[in-house]
């Protein structure tokens, strides 16, 4: 089983360049590790806009279904914001292939680098304490994708409605995903919800205790996320997986990524339940950096090594090329987002070939 | 028209002791400014429950009827942790006031105050640019008072859900509230929403859009909420007032309190449209500190000041209190809170004494 199928969607902005390193990079290991993958190339996003008519087209959709994982860049940018919002490139090509394939469950590791430390905006006496957090967001179902969705009315009574919509199943799957994660790392798992408010929270909460009781080695505690928001300022440390719906999700692995100070650096996994994944960096498209050769490729090779740790079960792989990439960091090798003002920095490129050479 | 009657309720943990600081203030206020002012207090929250079954009994909502604004403490604890959701001191009783009285408008301010820029727990770097952000957060519609909100369903099959929607008209009328305050502070309007993703929310960006033509002085921007909470620890001092739908102002406006790291100083006014409201500080009940006579009276004594210049439209008075305030603080008299490990500090007492000095 060393034969991989790859859907690569570069997207907009930085996306297109960190892509050649990541494929040079995957290159690389399918010689060293004598793998057979194939990879194949299709728009997405912007990018698929202008060529196509469409953020997702179907092709890029077939693509992706003959596919065992997806390696996607980046998307968006100022060229389509005037699109209405189902059309956008972000809205119109991650949802629906999150639904799609049903990626439920959103890995979003975010350790602070210590030798990065200094980039974080915390304060020293907070971040000299260091943190590793991994948020577990579930990413198909709440108010992202609850019916109904809609607009009515007219006037000054007109009314925009979502629907916050939580199963039992849904929450359960998401939540024993948080406990195995716990148990193989630091055995805390910390659940964010709005439990004091809302109905589809109270749920949340009820069954993620229930799922709790399986896992005894595990700590659980729940917070509401005005709360969290304010934890993760104070004490970042004592974190460790997040559990979170859809929405808290999104704000708090966001919160979390800037905490670290080096969003450049940050990978995620959208994964469903037979192992087939979404991997892009945390980060945005940058549209305003792209194409001047400066953008960190870090993120999109990180999420090459989750691609193959979680949909290809070769944990050995994914550790090769973190190794490579600590080593690069260590070195002292960063990109522009990673230096103060004054000191000289590499190139995407440079930083590639760094990686590369290890 | 300088007559006022006040609803008093100090509710649990540290609000009764905090609030006696500030009915000495009031008294004293009362005094000076030759004032006609009748306060009676009633009990609310797990006071409430323990004195007459619910946390907010008919006596305590007839009092506040009869009222010119309500003076609110805290309320909430472990005692009451086990009850249901919708029967706990906090939600039982502050989200019917919200609702019984129309109090659509939350107004949070967070400056960072220059002598106590340590206790934020942002870098240096960034906390010495300083901030003084003003969070207006719709309070009575979005996803906490939707309808439907329920339970439903049977098994896995199970689920919450709550409805997330918002009007026009109910957009509306805080997106002018926020712009009046943009224009009288620093001219600036961000407004926080998650339009990539939901109905509520694009209609929400719209009628933001629209109300910002009428102020042709004020500068408005939109954020993504994920996006927001990401660059308020990056660069708090770009934001002058946020205007947020109910559920994302309840997070923003506690992250911006805890970037202030002083949130026993920090007040909260709820008020509608015939300029009634609930005033109360911004911090919780802290049930662990209460009855040690070490808790901040500041935000409570703050909320009194807010009373007078939005519901009693006497700004002077209010800066009279604000000042005395500043004088306490200038002169480092401050409580455990606010004082490193090893430093003494003043009592609850001693900082109302202090404050009365002025
Ligand atoms: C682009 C947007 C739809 C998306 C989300 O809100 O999920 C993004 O913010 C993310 O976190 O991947
Ligand atoms: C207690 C709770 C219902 C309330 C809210 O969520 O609005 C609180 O967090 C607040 O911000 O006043």
């Amino acid at each position: 089983k060393d034969k991989f199928n790859i859907a690569v969607l570069p997207g907009d902005g930085i996306g297109p360049e960190v892509m050649v390193i990541a494929l040079k990079i995957l290159d690389l290991v399918t010689e060293f590790w004598d793998l057979t993958i194939n990879y194949q190339v299709a728009a997405v996003g912007g990018d698929a806009i202008d060529q196509l008519g469409k953020p997702l087209p179907e092709e890029t959709l077939a693509l992706c279904k003959q596919s065992d994982a997806i390696l996607f860049g980046s998307v968006g940018g100022p060229k389509w914001s005037h699109l209405p919002s189902g059309q956008q490139p972000e809205r119109g090509s991650l949802l629906p292939l999150r639904k799609t394939f049903d990626l439920f469950c959103n890995l979003r590791p975010s350790p602070l680098f210590p030798e990065l430390a200094s980039f974080s905006p915390l304060h020293p006496a907070i971040a000299s304490k260091g943190f590793d957090i991994l948020t577990v967001r579930e990413l198909t179902g709440g108010v992202y994708f609850g019916k109904p969705s809609l607009r009515q009315g007219h006037g000054p009574d007109e009314y925009g409605l979502d629907t916050m919509v939580y199963s039992r199943k849904e929450i359960e799957r998401i939540a024993r995903l948080a406990f195995d994660f716990a148990n193989i790392r630091r055995g805390k798992v910390t659940s964010i919800d709005k439990a004091n408010v809302l109905m589809s929270m109270i749920l949340w909460r009820e069954v993620v205790e229930e799922v709790s009781r399986d896992y005894s080695g595990v700590e659980v505690e729940h917070l509401y996320v005005d709360n969290a928001v304010m934890q993760l300022m104070k004490r970042p440390q004592d974190f460790d997986v997040l559990l979170c719906p859809n929405l808290f999700g999104d704000i708090v692995s966001d919160q979390c990524a800037m905490l670290t100070g080096s969003l450049g650096l940050l990978p995620s996994a959208s994964i469903n339940s037979s192992k087939f994944g979404l991997y892009e960096p945390a980060g945005g498209s940058a549209p305003d950096i792209a194409g001047l050769g400066i953008a960190n490729p870090i993120a999109q090779v990180l999420s090459l090594a989750m691609m193959f740790q979680y949909s290809f079960e070769r944990r050995d792989i994914a550790d090769g090329i973190r190794n490579a990439i600590q080593k690069t960091l260590r070195d002292g090798v960063y990109t522009k987002d990673l230096v103060s003002k004054s000191e000289s920095y590499a190139t995407t490129e440079q930083v590639g070939e760094h990686i590369l050479s290890y």
